[in-house]
């Protein structure tokens, strides 16, 4: 059995949708227990990562970077960082805004210094983008935003119980989740 | 009259297009004289660059980060650098690469480290993603790609001689010659 | 007469130095009104930003980027991106933590990623490092740390009142302060 | 058996030692075979790679990013990118400037995003910083310079057959490579 959490912030319930569907899968891979944590819940009990054997973070992008309650999470580590508790963890990340780019890569970059300073492992977004060249950014294609550090997704605002995530950046979450289950699987068993 | 130095590397003519209007929008701006320069001619004289009042980088993104002609450029310049010649001069940057995000911001953030280096002063796209909500990354809206770093543009594959740059990345990239001359003029007269 | 705003966040006291000496610096200019402000004071008042020339950011490193506190000043100025309200304002920044590099470029880097969603203008660190070759990082010499995209600032944790900074990090910091308010006096002039 | 290459560019000698020295603590791993090649050698037979386990890159950081000769490299794997071939390989990378810093967080990004292009796992550097308070940066200290992404070296010019990369920029190394190695036969077999 391997552990998974993924700890993530949501301003307006996109980030919280992609970080569903990362569940949904790494899920799909056997003998996985995955749970979702939110910041506040991962604030009050920082020790509870630990144990686990990889950590997924996901985070909307704010002005270029991690939303401040991602990073009150962050810097809430900092004892688990002085004594090497997560480090040879499998990590992996995943952000949301409301344009293409939008300087998402910024955020994924700050997840990877994160992770490194934790001594963790990387796993990215491994698929090609998936759009067709005479469609680029199509809805419904895997990878469209074309994202290698780790997943993206773009949505405009809707209502606060609605999500606009493209069904290809939903996808896109799951088939993150899945790698991130099957490389730790191999990796800890 | 202010001088300004475009200077790119361009594999499919992609980067060259975008080159080319990031110079139709400088050339509006009253009072300015701009020079597209190939990555090829700028190494064999890297001294042209010492009396312009700003120059504006341009890479296609190939790997993560600028192409190797154009990272023989920056190489090129580090006499420049040694003795400071650039710096307070006017810098911005464009990038192009087959999908959406591509990891061009890194690119981006490469041309900033490097002008920088140089004690340049960094200007980059100002507007907003003008793209309509219902239909993000539409190719005839401005800034579609969302970067603010620089201008970036997604182009596919066509024939040598052909642009697949879509016609707001190409606006984009004159609003952005457009805005470094008139911050230049502002600035050195 | 300009106007220079530092907006800066401090743990303990190490960056509240670096702000104080980069005020020295650009008080040192002719015709220059500089304040001091905290991120609390900040987020409470965010339209004081509104008619000043250039705002300088500073935040210490933790967990590799920008400081929760910071980061929630980064996300209070939203409507003020959303409203253009900080175009062509000058932008520079400074971080310090406690080892020689420690990611503090990555907090640079989203300080930049930051201004240029705001359409700031980026102003960096100019001098080389004036380290001597037998002694890298010499505690007294300027930019030590050799950084160009802004100041840098390496500090070990003495009691609350007081700082390690060391002299050429206090200096430096200093100088990037002269340099932002010269260059703003040039620009707004 | 697990099979490691270490690709790297020099052009002062400073890298090479480096790559000398993380070859030096992977080859302390048992059962592993470990390769040094150059930046020539690689581009000239690119599927060398194709079965490796694990990749380490390394680059001088030439004003602010790889060496032009090292992004000659990443360009030509487009092949090996475009077939997937490295997916699933084991990446990392160091660094070396004349400075502390020196942008050199910028070329460990810039590996980075080009192994997770390839869909690779990236495994950074470990150790805290082990500089005494009291004097930091020392030479002889693990990790001196606090680089987390990677391993980071600083070295001044001496003549072309001396380096001059401190004890610990070298011992650093070493750790790195042994690090590199433990988890790519964890991985692997």
């Amino acid at each position: 059995m391997i552990t998974i959490k993924i700890i993530y912030h949501s301003g307006y319930n996109h980030t919280k949708k992609q970080a569903e569907h990362v569940k949904i899968g790494a899920d799909k891979v056997d003998n996985t227990k995955v749970d979702l944590v939110t910041t506040e819940e991962a604030i009050k009990d920082i020790d509870q990562f630990a144990n686990v054997d990889a950590i997924i973070f996901g985070s909307p992008t704010y002005m270029g970077s991690v939303s401040a309650d991602f990073k009150q999470f962050m810097d809430a580590s900092s004892s688990a960082w002085f004594n090497r508790s997560w480090k040879d963890k499998i990590a992996a990340g995943f952000t949301n805004s409301g344009s293409m780019s939008g300087e998402k890569m910024n955020t994924l970059n700050t997840f990877i210094a994160f992770a490194m300073q934790h001594a963790m492992i990387w796993v990215g977004q491994a698929e090609l983008d998936g759009s067709p060249k005479e469609e680029p950014g199509k809805p419904d294609a895997i990878n469209r935003i074309g994202s290698a550090l780790g997943a993206m997704a773009q949505s405009i605002q809707l209502s606060p119980d609605q999500t606009s995530a493209s069904s290809g950046d939903l996808k896109t979450a799951e088939i993150l989740g899945q790698r991130v289950a099957n490389i730790t699987k191999k990796f800890k068993s």
